[in-house]
């Protein structure tokens, strides 16, 4: 990812208002395994976004920055217990917490990173904390539902879509809305602007997550962090794959599913796999897709062209754009 | 449990009220374990406490509904959890959520508990709502905290009785705290109430908690809803234990290590340890703290004599300290 200078420097920030909450804290049982994923790297998309939705409606980063802070650690306990319920071994080119650890240890520290989440949200003073901690919840609610979505797809076999978009918007997407929301309101801008970067956040979410699936498939295990094609060892219903059975002929998709799910996936297996998606212009269509999604997101921000903090937003969406892991 | 007939009343209110809110919904594979617990009983002592502390300072059911549900989510919310922790396969009488579905299920019910506890406490509606959703969350915490020291007392040989206390402290009594100081802010009462309920709480939960260590040892598993003798196979250092082996001849308590941490342990086994427990002065020790405890939660009940909030509190102070399970 191509990062400007501006989002080192609010990476910086949020670390260390991440380390300053978690870091030589007692229990250790309980604090070590709470800060041991942010010591991996992550991009701290969602915090990034609070910051410079509240910074484009005139906002400034002490306005927001535990709200900042909140949703990253939300996000970070999303993929604690994810990674247990997806049974991955890898999370940023280390050991998921549950290997690291064990997995009595992985839950506490995801509950404990919530109940974080919530005490971080909590310290930003404004008259509409109220509402605040209402989306804030509302959101976790449907990352929730999503991840329900996400495991019940595992056992169908077919996933239209439709269902698809709404696992995503619920698993991925809503978060990014909600970073934006809430950077709005405490920088206290309006509706207007409020529902123009909550849609700019949702359409940044699908393609984020679609090129997600996509960089699964074409990118490799060192950039990634975790070994290429893991969703097709698991057999996830990735937008790919469902693009693919719907598009290609009986015998590629024969072909295809003598692969799909197989432990020990090869590169030569990958290669062929690529190779047929490529065929049955999967690959093409579902680049075209993100972009779409990148596009709309960027229209979005046309409302927000001189303020410092919406030029950002652009900068960040390009990067993300345009990234290969 | 002896009950008084206005807590069979404040039961079924309260769980028309969690019925209302999780049965039948969609996704059904998020909200039917989320579900589950609930049909399985209970006793809902924190609602009631929630909603008794209320009347108690003059206010009313429709004031706090809402928060003492929330209170009843959590609660659900870290049986689930806590259960995986322990590996326990039973509770209240059923298989435990991540037997009776998985791990992975029983992850996300858990989650999604407690992010319906959220809503449903930002239901309320009260000028210090924000103070409200504050002691809820610091109260999780230190819940999270309590279940870290308890699993990280698993690993070591000795604790002392003053650690034992700070854990249940943390990890049962707090909540019962939370729930009597809610009950207080949303029935307006006073800054003297708020603390004179939460110190009769706080012994309350401290009570109920060493009460339950010791009937685990004394109670069968038809009236218990789980094995008897449970902390023993888990070799958890309840306060019975923890006073044996500090008081014991070396002798008895080399037996008890016989038997400590058995598997399948028999019923000659229990009426050993038992034995061994009633000549080291345990059983009598322990029950003695019991009742120290529940003295002082009702001598912090009287300066509520004549509200009917207060009489009631009474009378589930007095059917707790008498419960058999």
């Amino acid at each position: 990812m191509v990062e400007a200078s501006f989002m080192d420097d609010l990476k910086q920030e949020i670390d260390r208002g991440i380390k300053e909450l978690l870091w030589g804290k007692e229990p250790a049982t309980l604090y070590e395994p709470m800060y041991y994923l942010f010591e991996s790297g992550g991009k701290r998309i969602r915090p990034i976004l609070v910051i410079l939705s509240c910074q484009a409606v005139g906002g400034h980063l002490h306005n927001c920055l535990p709200a900042a802070l909140s949703v990253e650690l939300l996000h970070t306990f999303t993929l604690i217990h994810d990674d247990m319920m997806d049974h991955d071994d890898l999370r940023r080119g280390r050991p998921t917490v549950h290997k690291c650890w064990d997995e009595g240890i992985a839950i506490l520290a995801g509950d404990g990173l919530v109940t974080l989440a919530y005490q971080t949200l909590l310290k930003n003073s404004h008259p509409k904390l109220t509402e605040v901690v209402q989306i804030f919840t509302n959101g976790l609610f449907e990352i929730c539902e999503g991840q329900a979505l996400d495991m019940a797809f595992e056992s169908r076999d077919t996933i239209t879509v439709d269902e698809y978009h709404r696992m995503i918007t619920k698993k991925t997407a809503r978060l990014l809305q909600v970073s934006c929301e809430i950077g709005v309101i405490l920088g206290n801008g309006s509706e207007d602007e409020r529902e123009l970067l909550g849609r700019f956040a949702l359409q940044l979410g699908r393609g984020f997550q679609i090129q997600d699936d996509l960089l699964d498939i074409l990118s490799n295990q060192r950039i990634l962090g975790k070994p290429q094609g893991s969703d097709l060892t698991k057999k996830k219903k990735t937008y790919p794959v469902i693009h693919f059975l719907q598009h290609a002929s009986a015998e590629a998709i024969e072909t295809f599913r003598s692969y799909w799910g197989i432990q020990q996936m090869k590169p030569d297996h990958l290669d062929h796999i690529i190779q047929l998606f490529h065929q049955a212009g999967t690959l093409d269509e579902v680049q075209k897709e993100v972009d779409v999604h990148f596009q709309s997101a960027k229209q979005a921000l046309e409302g927000f062209p001189s303020a410092p903090g919406g030029r950002d937003l652009n900068l960040l969406l390009d990067s993300l754009w345009s990234r290969v892991s």
